[in-house]
């Protein structure tokens, strides 16, 4: 049996809230491989490079999302592996990959991080998102390069559940006092489903970790909504309770 | 930057639900590379081995756990890739390493699997037990070899959110028809936790997808228990109910 010495990789899924168009995105960096006219998603990929001899994975992946697209002290967590035989699909993604590292590059494995930030609050390096970066909405992704369509919806499913089960992130990208039309548009975007706004509200009054103020928003023309904010301990609280939800 | 070229494993972490001793325990492979008298654990490693030049991460671990311990037809979940630089502490590991595989060994970036079977249904080859292989509890694996401690921990983690997010596979741990006692039990031994009776089975009532069959224990000596059934599709419609218990 011949043993693998893989390229070994990190890619990084940023997942962008844009709360200003309401939107789930995915930060994308473009490559010139395919001609323009009929690529697709070819071009596109997920910040991502080779790993250094003396880093470690969560180092490299810090460290490349840095030099790719100048954001730091984001909260990347890795989710998977992934290091099928066939990831690399066309001729010219090798090539490619050759040039740009200065590698002979056989097999790939790589190892994929997710974030997910407030597009608003972190953006990546302008200079470099004209050049090479770009936000695309996340229902725009089909047909990525490599085997990133398939890493996203991974990402994705990891995203879902530890939103649900043990991430306080998703708060973190809440304005301190939010609206329940703002919290359900959080959930909506995250969870990839639309929710009734009265079973939402009803739910809503159940969960103790989202607490009325008392007090409605400032400096909107008409009916300002009244304003919630999320409670830390309450919600640590509620993660022991869905332990004994099951039984 | 001088890259990575590492090897690659694949490592099995098999979690054995022993219903007579009542114990949760971990299939592990001895090596005698440190002395028998004072060496504690740092023998004992997961069922592991590298990844051959051809096969898919996902094969490899099926190929690698079916030589090592015979098991086959085990759902193998990935759960995290593990890769510090200085996850082979000792110059022993090293040159064991190096003897077994019969290549030079720099860097060896593992990819973690998890499993959860029946020890009395899933016996590994008894010859293998025999000559290398072992179960030992759970409580009892304090400084295995490499780091493989750490990924026990992780596995464990990753078992636990699995179990009450996502999984049935603990279900399939059970006796078609089972007592609240043996319920209990696995769920015990499981979350690593110890639950009031009359609080679990309060829960119990709630929980639509056990249901009770109206019938008891045969061939008991005294006080039969009365015997309930899982329902796997109001399982998956309360899987549902775990998405909107947040909400």
């Amino acid at each position: 049996m011949s043993v693998l010495n893989p390229s070994l990789s990190v890619d990084c899924v940023i997942f962008g809230l844009d709360t200003q168009e309401q939107a789930l995105k995915i930060l994308v960096y473009e490559r010139d491989i395919f001609p323009d006219d009929n690529s697709g998603n070819k071009n596109l990929k997920f910040p991502g490079s080779l790993v250094a001899d003396d880093e470690s994975l969560d180092e490299s992946a810090d460290r490349v999302l840095k030099e790719l697209t100048g954001l730091k002290n984001i909260c990347l967590k890795q989710f998977r592996a992934f290091g099928d035989p066939a990831r690399i699909k066309y001729d010219e993604e090798r090539e490619w990959s050759e040039r740009h590292y200065g590698v002979k590059i056989d097999r790939v494995v790589t190892i994929a991080y997710y974030a997910l930030i407030r597009i608003d609050e972190h953006n990546p390096d302008q200079k470099l998102i004209k050049d090479k970066l770009r936000w695309i909405n996340i229902d725009d992704t089909d047909n990525l390069a490599f085997d990133h369509s398939y890493i996203l919806a991974k990402s994705r499913e990891a995203l879902q559940q530890d939103f649900i089960f043990q991430n306080v992130m998703a708060f973190e990208l809440l304005p301190k006092k939010f609206t329940l039309q703002q919290l359900q548009s959080m959930y909506e975007l995250i969870l990839g489903s639309k929710f009734d706004k009265r079973n939402f509200r009803k739910k809503i009054g159940k969960a103790e970790y989202i607490v009325p103020l008392g007090e409605k928003q400032n400096g909107v023309a008409h009916k300002p909504a009244m304003l919630f904010r999320f409670d830390h301990k309450k919600f640590e609280r509620s993660k022991e309770g869905i332990r004994n939800f099951f039984i």
